[in-house]
């Protein structure tokens, strides 16, 4: 079979052909038919500071997927040939204390794949049975394939209640544009976002948040504050930049007894200035990582089945595999939301 | 009456002789009997720049007390003369969100007694009948003296589940040490406090910890780990040093999916590795200002009610108020836990 | 001034001209404008079994209603005349522990205007400034009359996060129609009715409710249990209707794991399953009484600030107070579900 | 193997030689070494009208017990030979949304052992490793034997926070007398126990709670209100009886917006006054059912290892599985709390 190959330790990826894997007893053989790329495919594509220290090739790219079910080894009771899926990538030991207490997406020994071994971006993939997902019918197979960073944004905006709660997001990339969507879905009644990039804070129009502010532009802080009930800062903040003056922002739009919840990932350390930013504010933060499994997982489904969600306008573009520098190109210019990889013959 | 006065914007404190103030219709004037000195009391008494910044003089110094209620206006119905009282110290606008929902500690408009206004070092304080506090008959009049620090350090504790968990304690100053204390009767299953004076930590475990540890050994962390449920860190810190190393150990010693509780307050930035400390880790960060008004206060009756705690052994020291030097003098070498002043005739 | 006065205990009521009563140091006199009439009101008016256990003639009759502030005593600060209010009408004793920890809804000296004192139904009113709500402009007199069972819908609504779930609402009242609007604009994917009158379930559907259920058709729970998530039941029931059958099918029709709230008031002894509807599926229940104050208010306040809720469609009929016994037979009749008296000139 | 088999539809047990079981490939086998005898089996082993209806000779009974691994599938890798052992009687489909979402105590077609299929009854069980426990040095054999009913209690007990607050315990069996030892160590402050039997109430004088009533003396509830705080009620009720008698109490000593906790399974339909015992006190009702996985068990292991419990005292008969007769008898003559069978050769 073809895979999408992280060959050597250097920037770039390579198609190749790679024997295709057989199922082992638990496991479930997917026919891979779509494929996200993540930002992490692409610092990984780049081969920067923080891939080359955290992965090890050669390793098969890729995590966001849908696909169908071509085999499965005689232990796997839930699924059959034909059957649509997506998976959760994250992979626990399954004996430890997180594992076994839902908290599998914080498992020490937790594997990702298309980071830790193979990954989704080739003809075939293995997965064990407990991490496959079945797709309910009508669901889009694009939107099926984003299942993952849509549960990263399905977390984080329901790592605490928005109902009723004025919300300021910070990133409109992807998954920051995916939170604006669940965010009203599930009830906010105001959301806010922050983003330099002027494209994506008129996507972000497009998707109908309330208002949005260029971090760059005079007094912004002020008039942020300005709108929001009472004057006082929002409920919540989702922080999805990882950039350093996007967290200390965060913490200043937040009202007193606010809560935030910290996705993106900064790649150096922030200074903060703790006591006012935490400790007199009385604010609760809360890092988020992965998405639960699978509480996240049926809430991303039944958002979709009961369409209070579309998630299509998401994806900007489509590629056949073979085009992957096409895509890894768009996204490295920060032109594309979503890209999907076409891998259907 | 004398009361005790920061008179000037300099170093020292002065008894003088004021009016004694005579209570608007709402008011419950209070014959003072004990106070106890704060942190804070030293920080202005010393003129050191968060003071220099942050208060006004003159005004009456003091938050920590007990005394009898002396006579009221009109309109206050709850308390009669010889009435055993202490009081919360922060004064909400009554009027504003936080005030109306429970969450007057946050109030933006709040007063600080002997911070923002006068406040009970002093023979008589006034202070509005909804902030006074009657106190059950049984509690030890020195006791009653410090619910404001050991609100501080109940609100703390109470801000998670404690009930089953391993609990790392940082600083074992007075407030650290009430922490343990109430992190046991509240269920708590192990205490470890990391404190680099001896003497403290030797006070902590006469307070029953399971281990202290000194952050200036080598290896310390190490084995801290190492004692933790399945050696992956404590559920819960409660960080109480405001030092930033303390802060920076909170993160480290804290178990994935746990929570930090943060009361002590640094003085400048800190640099965090939000990325590590936070995100990867999925905890949960809650910063703690003052008390609830007044969950917290029927919580801090109930366990000394039910001799669950006692908090005599932290008092260390006992002054007449004319002896405040003496006092202040021993808080500042870090000799004294709990001072007590006496305003008793 | 005129009033609305139960005056006797016996079935009706009458408009009599009694004293207007003058502000105390810390009332609001409020010049009613427009007020709503409650089923408690109609039960008093009837003079029904509870009415005559309940309340003791003479007394105003009211306690849904808003105004214009004429005057107030010296003791109001945040007050003036010409301000629009409304209020609530659950009077705590302002000392107990309820009351201090945010919980005065269920403060056992609680007084309830209308009820166990004098209430709205009245050209003028006092109500204690603790007490007044201060509207936002833009909203609609007509809805501002009808925030206090707006705001019991709410509270049972938001007494669970109701986001990215399947609800049911037994009984469409017009509580329970408030109450399918507010899930929905909190975020429920998809919300169910059940209800014998027709007329009702029709406005149900007009509101936006995806179904319907009429409990004396056949099969209608099998039905039921077909179109939830996994057919298992839904994840949270609001009870509504106050009826023994109600009651008993709120617990059949849920999930198990899933949330009850109880606002609906049954007028006897109940006879459940208690191993079956609670134990073995492991449901939480909850009772609702009045609305949080005043957290519940300012929810009640963001969703029409903010545009999420038309609270119009539900006012169906309004009467000059003079006209009140045409706006009573309609209730009884069960014609109408939201009156207005009209009490301006 | 010897086997306690409930071998057909009537009262009485029999020892009977049967096969001994192969592991499959996820399977463990488990030499039983202690196994606990529960109120359930005397059900069965009476066979009254619970029983007939609920299970279908012929099994192995047993639910409760403690074991030393013998062998083990080729698909297992977390325990082998000589693992002291004790698991989890509720075997879940692992595909449902319960399942899937760390629920599966409530899993709709959870097969409990020992009731819906064969049980620990017996020389030697098989277990999916998915269910096994493997047990920490230091625990007691005995006590490893009933985690099954200490996981209730502590399920039960942990169903809210209990630091801090004033607890009521309604029937002083095995498992109410767990929960009076779990809910102080977990910080409750005050527990009091109503219990009819004279020996189980002195049991739980025994155990150090705080007060006990005879449900059969007169003015009990007074005397009962008297000492809870502000003579209100209690915080939380652990409904453990069962009894119609116990669960209407329960609504009675719970205080307005208190908690109640329902285990014990009342055998047909209870008559509520829910206006007055749920709505207008605004309490939370939670039923609950086995234990969490594995959550529970943790906490369970923890407070052992910790030395913050001693069930020991709840041991009061061991038997040899030989003189099961014995034990049945000491069970169905109330004498015994916690009965041990010993299947040791």
């Amino acid at each position: 079979m073809t895979a999408l190959v992280k060959a050597e330790a250097a920037p770039g990826l390579s198609l190749r052909t790679v024997e295709r894997p057989r199922p082992g007893r638990n496991d479930v053989l997917i026919r891979m038919l779509k494929t996200g790329i993540c930002g992490t495919d692409v610092h990984i594509y780049c081969w920067d500071e923080w891939a080359s220290r955290r992965v090890h090739p050669p390793f098969i790219l890729g995590h966001e997927f849908m696909g169908v079910v071509e085999d499965a080894g005689d232990g796997v009771t839930g699924f059959r040939p034909g059957d649509l899926v997506s998976g959760e990538g994250h992979l626990g030991c399954g004996h430890c204390y997180f594992c076994r207490t839902g908290h599998g997406h914080i498992c020490r020994q937790v594997k990702i794949i298309g980071v830790d071994c193979d990954g989704c971006f080739a003809q075939y993939m293995l997965m064990t049975e407990g991490n496959v997902w079945k797709l309910k019918p009508g669901i889009p197979h694009e939107v099926a394939a984003i299942f993952d960073p849509y549960g990263n944004a399905m977390h984080t905006v329901m790592a605490q209640a928005v109902a009723g709660k004025s919300i300021a997001i910070m990133g409109a990339g992807a998954i920051g544009l995916m939170a604006c969507k669940i965010a009203h879905a599930a009830g906010a009644l105001s959301v806010f976002v922050v983003e330099p990039n002027p494209r994506k804070r008129e996507l972000a129009l497009e998707f109908g948040v309330q208002a949005v502010f260029d971090p760059a532009a005079p007094d912004w802080k002020q008039r942020f504050l300005e709108i929001t009930p009472e004057s006082i800062g929002v409920d919540i903040v989702l922080e999805m930049s990882g950039s350093p003056a996007g967290l200390r922002n965060a913490f200043e739009l937040v009202r007193p007894g606010g809560e935030l919840a910290l996705l993106g990932i900064p790649s150096s350390d922030v200074g903060l200035n703790i006591a006012e930013s935490i400790i007199f504010k009385s604010v609760t933060v809360r890092g988020i990582n992965g998405r639960l499994m699978f509480e996240t997982w049926y809430q991303c489904e039944r958002f979709l089945v009961d369409h209070k969600l579309d998630l299509m306008p998401l994806i900007t573009h489509r590629f056949d595999f073979h085009d992957f520098e096409q895509a890894f190109t768009l996204l490295r210019q920060g032109e594309a939301v979503k890209v999907i990889l076409n891998w259907e013959a």
